[in-house]
This record gives structure tokens, sequence and C-alpha cells, in this order.
């Protein structure tokens, strides 16, 4: 699974909390078991520390996941933790909002807080 | 009552808590009062320990309810009971969200944490 | 006033908290003011302790309301009282969604918790 | 600033707490500024204590602000004085939810508890 | 970076906390990367301390951010700074609901309370 | 069927078409099948030839037919003569929007031209 | 495919044109291919010629195909000949809105006038 | 009955066919029969002929129905007219959506095309 | 460009004129200028002739897209062509509404009608 | 009043009617009257007959609206003549749908079909 960096720049205001909000709808995978793709809407929310994600290769990164193959439980923490490695946060929420698959819908939801 | 076995795989996080949350649309059972069909849409929520719920199985285990008679306030249990046995999850919420009888709608609400 | 009274069957799962919820968009009684109609939409939660509420009879409850005299704020307590007689439940909290009058629109609530 | 007097009842389960919102969509009043109309929508949620407020005198009391010069910021002061002197609540949360003004909307929210 | 000052006014009701909440639709800048127009609505909640923001300097400064080369996180914490320092409020939170770029909706949360 | 009678007023600009429309959330009537309560919003849409229909006998109407045994199909048919004989307009449309029965939701149409 | 009859009552206006109009959200039949179950929701509206479908039979005529192996494209058509046969209407028409089968939607509609 | 005079502008494109939509959300007026307010959203779409409205006299036109006693059915063939008669359009069509008033909620509409 | 072939299924009732409607929210594609994927739901509607095109062939011909590179405004000509040729049909209608690029929404249509 | 030049593309498939429409939510110019800037939504459909319009100069031609002073009744028929001009197409739809100003929210149309 190659995916591609995220990219960082410097948070102007460190020592202050703000929140910021993503919402990426354009996600798409590979089901392991069909082969079929997947689809879902990412949602994900931090807390800078030092460092804000760049939102073009945030948009790039999410790109790189149309070929991979990978289970809807495992993606997001996947997510996460490059996330997380990619920029320190004090704290970040992520949602995978997935499609009907199997007259099913699933979504899933993770967090990390600095500690 | 005979019902479809609920399948597992493996959750390769462990110790990482997620919250998956599934909508499932085309419940239906038998009104042991009335031998009359019943529709709801059930919503369930779990944090996984070991092991995930698989799709495939978790349709067609609800499937299986279609000829079942069951009373609103008793098929969120059964469905509550079958799923902790299934994958021993940390919590589990479950939503039974029935069509109109009798002019009035009804919402069923169990839940369960792993002591 | 006369209502008609609230039937009740065993609980099957005695000891699981579970939330029933109840949407019932048909009420109607008399304005003790004007003798004019009012109309509600009575929401109802509970969590049942050794019985549940029959659905039919809460319907048939609910319609012996049509020629009664009664205020909104009171309205919304006799239910409540009546439906604790009934299957003295372990909590109750209930709405009453009244249709505009005076170019107002009114909502009541209440509720109840077993000592 | 002469307003219609708030009458009230005698609420009838006193020691029953319950809670009681009104929606009032006609406010109107004139601003100090530029002499034009105001317009928003009055939102009022109370626990009465020993009295109701009586529907008919509420929506007087309300018409009655139609030619009072007032600022958005104090009109909801004015309005939470007057119905906590009126029926003594135990509780009270007002909002008035202006029109857009100068391409911004505006909403103001007051509240009061009896000590 | 020259913005239009923040005006204020008495407010008549000091010691009695309400909450004044503005959607402001039409804030616009220009990104610092692509030299291309930035697009958001700003919402804005406050508690008064013993001053109020005059709604048309609010109106003003927005619009002076026209032609202002600034990043979404650096955004919010100007203008919190600058709301801050006009009318000393007791607490402020601010909210930058910016349009999609690059397929991804950004939103921009910061807060102040009065030490 | 004892209803109450509708009432009407000159209409000021005869020759101008116009259409009027009420919407009329709060008909009931009793089901001749089963004595229970029916429940439906009637809309009315009329273009006035010489007179128009008062709308506090139109609301008396309406509730009027509170204790009346009446099947779907035909209150529709009803409104409409009493309709065309109080006010001899030029066109009218009435639709009845009645409450879900037997799990099926049911909307009735007529509808009258002046030859 | 022993479907249940559907029954017919007079219709007291006959002459006056009418629409009637079904929603009926509780279809389900089987699919021939994946014998699994299929949903829909089936909307029906019709002009009586001199006799009316009676709802409770058209409930349980719906709730017939339960255990029918049938195609979505058939189904429709299905209804349609039956409903023309039972009540020899002026006109039908009948809409059948499936769930997500393999991420895709489908609705099927037919009509029919008399000659 | 005096009103506001509307004014107009020079059409800069005549011969081109536009059409302008305003939606006039603070129309108020007096009831004749009860002397209490009324509201409503005034809509109107025109196709301007050599002149068009000017948006802050139609502000104050709307505005000087404030303390006018008239009817729903009335006030709608009063704006056509003066509209008419102010800027000579091609063709307008006017809506006024009234409050709810005796629990039923009137709309009106009028048109007018240039012979 | 390699497609996934449609399949199709004979149409039981010939003669007789039904509407299929898909809606298939899971388009995905690749832009000729900036090699990014690109996004939309296409919503097809046709009217069968003889054969009902087979619902899991559109779905893996849809499918089929994912790499290829392609404008907007060409790939609903392409779907368009493509389905006429596999299903004969009476008439096809198409849309494509494609997810924001460059701050602007997109939606093409095309249609056919069988000479 | 110096727009950036809207640029083409050729369409290949000439001789088929596709329908084109572009949502474009960014649009901002200033006021003549007031020297504020103006905030609107502009919508587009068009039929192509041998070019197509390219999608990012369309975005900076609207961008180049930004410091034009314009009324709202006149730009829909600015961008209308700019479109025509550079792609000939066979028709075009064009609104404007604009923010509240003066309480009033204003949608301006225009449309063209080649002779």
């Amino acid at each position: 699974m190659k995916l591609f960096p995220l990219d960082t720049f410097a948070y102007e205001f460190p020592g202050k909390e703000i929140k910021i909000n993503f919402e990426i709808p354009e996600f798409t995978a590979i089901c392991p078991f069909s082969d079929f793709p997947d689809f879902a809407i990412i949602r994900l929310e931090y807390v800078p520390n030092e460092r804000c994600i760049e939102l073009k290769s945030l948009k790039l990164y999410i790109n790189s996941f149309r070929n991979v193959k990978i289970f809807h439980e495992h993606v997001i923490n996947v997510i996460l933790e490059d996330f997380v490695a990619a920029c320190d946060p004090l704290s970040v929420e992520i949602d995978g909002d997935f499609h009907v698959r199997g007259n099913i819908k699933t979504v899933v939801r993770a967090s990390y807080k600095k500690p």
C-alpha cells in the first residue's frame, strides 16, 4: 500500500486551540472480498498542535487509495495513523461514511488524543 | 426460531477503539397477534473487541427473521443477545424503528456494555 | 372524564433496560375555553419494568380523549399519571406537540422516574 | 413603552415539573436606528411554578411591540423580565430569531432560573 | 491588512448573561497560494460584557477582507482577536464554513473565554 | 349529515381572475366500517366569481364533520358540492390527504369548472 | 402465483371524475435470480369508473406477494392487470420504487387508460 | 390608503425578455374584521418592458401597508394594479402566502399580461 | 476504451409501455486534462421495446469506466450509444450529475427516441 | 468592464442534442448604487452546437466580475451575450439568484435560442 505523503505548514497561532473540519466526499478503494470498488465520504476534525495539514496533499493522499484493497473497518485506522504521524495534532476524529453494500449502510469512526 | 449464524473476522487494530455503525433498512418479521408482516429499519452501533461482524452474514441473519413470529419489544433483545454472543464487543446499541401500526409509530432501543 | 383503560403484557426480558418510543399523531380533544377542537402529536418514551403497554389499548385510550374538555398543560399530566398507573415503568417522558392556536405553537413535556 | 399585560391561570399539578414551549412567529417592532420595521420569531420555554401564562394574553403582549422602538439585544431582556414578573416560573429560556439586516442574521438568547 | 474598525454600543442589562449569534454569509478573501477568491459563511456567538458589537460596523469589517490574502486557518484567529479587542466579551465562538476547494470542504472553529 | 353553512362575502375585483388556496390541516371524521376516527389535511384552490368564501365559516364547516360517518372517496365530493353551491366559483380543486390506514396512505382529488 | 383477490365497493358519484392515490410502503417479494427478498414502495393513482378498490383487500393483495418470485419489470405489469380486472377504472398509473440492488436504485412505471 | 410610490429605472436591454423574481418575506397589514395584524410572504415575478422597479422603493411600498386595513383577497389585487401602473411590464404574477388564521393557511395569486 | 458488455433479458409484456428508471451513484472516471478522478451520479430512464437491461451487467459496465479518460460532455453520449445498441429501447434519457470541479457543478443530459 | 475571455473546445457529437447545466455559486460584483459587494449563484444551461465552453475559462470569466459595478438586471444580459458570442449554442438559459438586499431576494432569468 503506497499512499501519497501528507504535507504540512506551520500553524501561526500555536497555543490557541482551533478545530479544523474537512469533508472529503470522493473516497474510493477496492473491497478485498469482491474486488469491486467501495465508496465513502470521509469526515475528519482535528486540533492542530504546531502544524496544519496542507489541503492539496490531503486530496492526493485520499486519491491514492483508488487501487488499494482494504476493509471498511481498517481504512479508518490507516488514515488515523498516517494523519497523526504527519502533523502530530492535539486530537483527531475520523468518520468513514460508506455506501450501501449487501443492503446495509456502514459508518466507521475512530479518534486519537495526544497523551 | 432458527436464524442464520453471524460470522466474524479478526479486528486488525485491537486496543484501538472504533465505532462501527450499520443501518439495515430491510427487516421484516410476522406479528404474533395478527399474523400480518411487520417492517423495521434496524440501526446498530458497536465497538469491536477482537472480532468484527462480517457484513454478508449480518444481512443473511436479518433476512432469516422473515417468517419468525415475534413482538417489537422482544426482537431487539434477541438481536442484541445474538450479536454479543457472536463477536463479544466492548459495547453495542440497537434501535428497531418500526412502521406505523394502529396509527402509532414505535421505536425500541437496547444496549450492552462488556463488564 | 371516562378514558379507555390501558392494557399491558409481560416484558420477557425483565432486568434488561430497553427504551420504547411511541409517536401518536392523532390526538384530539376539546378546548375548555372555546369548545373548539384541539389537535396534537403525542410522543412517549418509557423504560419498561415488568410490563409493556399493549399498542391497541394505547390507541383506544388516546382516541377516548375526542370529546374531553382539557387544557394543553393538563392533558400531558393526565396521560403521565394513567401510564404510570397502568404499567409501573422505570421511567417515562411524554411530549404533547399541539397545533398553532392564536398564532402560537405550544409543546408541553412531562416526565417520571420510578423512585 | 406600554405593553399589553400578561395574564395567568393556576397550574393544577404544582410540584410536578413540566416544560412548556411556545413558538411565536409574528413578532415585529421598530428599529431605533433606521425607524424601519424589524421581524423575529420568538421561542420561549418555561417550567411553571404555581401559575401558567394564558395564551391569548401572550399573543396580545407580543402584538403590542408593533410600534415600539427597541434593539434586538434589549427586547429579549424586556420579555424575560415581564414574563418572570407575570408568572414567577421555576425557569425560562427565550430566543429571538431576527430576520437578516445588513446581510447578517441575528439570534439573541436569554434565560432565568428561580433562585 | 487594513480592516474596517469594529464599533460598539453599551449593553443596557450588564450582569444579565445573554448569547448573541450572528450568521454572516458573505465573507470573501483571496487565497495566498493561488490568488483566487475564497468564500465562507462566518458564524459568531458571544456573551457581551459591557458593550455589544454594532451590526453595521461588523458588516463593513467583514467586507474589508475582500482583497486580503489569508489562509482559512488564520482568518478565524484574526477575527477572534479583533472581536475580543473591540468589545471585551465574556466569551466568543467563531466558525468559518468555507466553500469546497480541491474537492474538500473545510470548517475552522476558534473560541475565547474571558479569564 | 348536518354541516355548518358556508358563508361568503363580495369579491371586490370581479372579472379579475385570482386563485385562492387554503390548507386546512385539522379535518377529522368517523370511518363507517370501523367507527374509528379518520384524519386528513384538506387542500382547496378556487377562482372566485362574484363571491369569496369567508374563512371562519370554512373552519366551522370543516369542524362539523367531527361526528359524521363517511368514506374517504365520498367526503371530497361532498365538500366540492357544498363549496360550489355556496360561492358559485369559476373553478375549484380539492385534495383530501388522509393518514395511513391498513399500512396505506390515501389521497383523493376532485375538481369542478363552471360551464 | 396465487394472490389475494382485490375487493371493490360502489362509487357513489359515478360520472364525477376523482383521482384516488395510494402509497403502499410495504411491498416485498423474492428475486428470481438470487432468491433474496426485494423491497419496494408501490404508488398507485386511479380514476374510478363505477367501483372503488376496497382498502383492506388491497393491503392483503400486496401482502400476498411475500413468497412470490418475480422481476421488478414484471411485477408492475401484474399489479396493473389485476387492478384493471378488479375495478374497471377510467385510468391507472402504478410506480414501483425498489430498494438499491447492485448499487443501483430502480423505479418502474406503468399505466392504463380505458379505451 | 396612502402607500409609498414605486420608483423605476430604465431597462438597458429593451426587446430582450428577462424574468425578474422578488421574494419579500416581511409583509404585514391589519385584518379589517379583527383589527389584529396579518403577515405574509409576497412573491412577484415580472417581465420588464422599458422600465425596471427600483428595489428600495419596492421595500418602502411594502412597508407602507403596516397600518392599512385590508383583506387577503384584495391586497394582491392592489399590489398588482400599483405595480402595472408604475412600470408597465409585459407580464406580472403575484403570490401572497399568508400565515395561518383560524387553523387555515391561505395563498392568493393574481396575474397580468400586457394586451 | 474497453467497457464491460451490457446484458439483456426478454421483456415479457411487449407492446405495454413501461418506464424503467435507474439511479447509479457510483460512476467514476479519469479527467483527460488533469489525470485526476471525476465522480458522478448517472440517472437513466428508458422504455423497453423487446428486451430489458440486466441490472448486474449495468453495474459492471459502469464500473468499467474507472480507468477511462473521458470528458463530462462525451461520457453521456458514449453511455447513450452503448445502451441503445444493447437493448434497442423505444426511448432513453440519461443524466450525468458530476461533482464540483473548479467551483462549478456540471450536469449533462442526452436522450434518444427510436425512429 | 474588462472580463476574462471564455474558451471553448470541439463538441465531438455534433448533431446530437445534449443539455449541459452549470451551477456557479461564487459570483460577486459591486452594486453601482451603494458600492457594496453583491453575491449570487449563477445557473446556466445550454445546448452546444459545434463547441463546448471550457470549464476553467468559465470560472475565470465569472471571477473577473469581482470589481465590476453592475445591476442585477443587467449582469445576466451581459453573461448571456458573452456566452452566445463565445460558443454559438443552439440555446441557453441563465439564472442569477442574488442574496437578500433591502429585505428582498431577487432572481433574474434570461434566455436565447439560435434563430
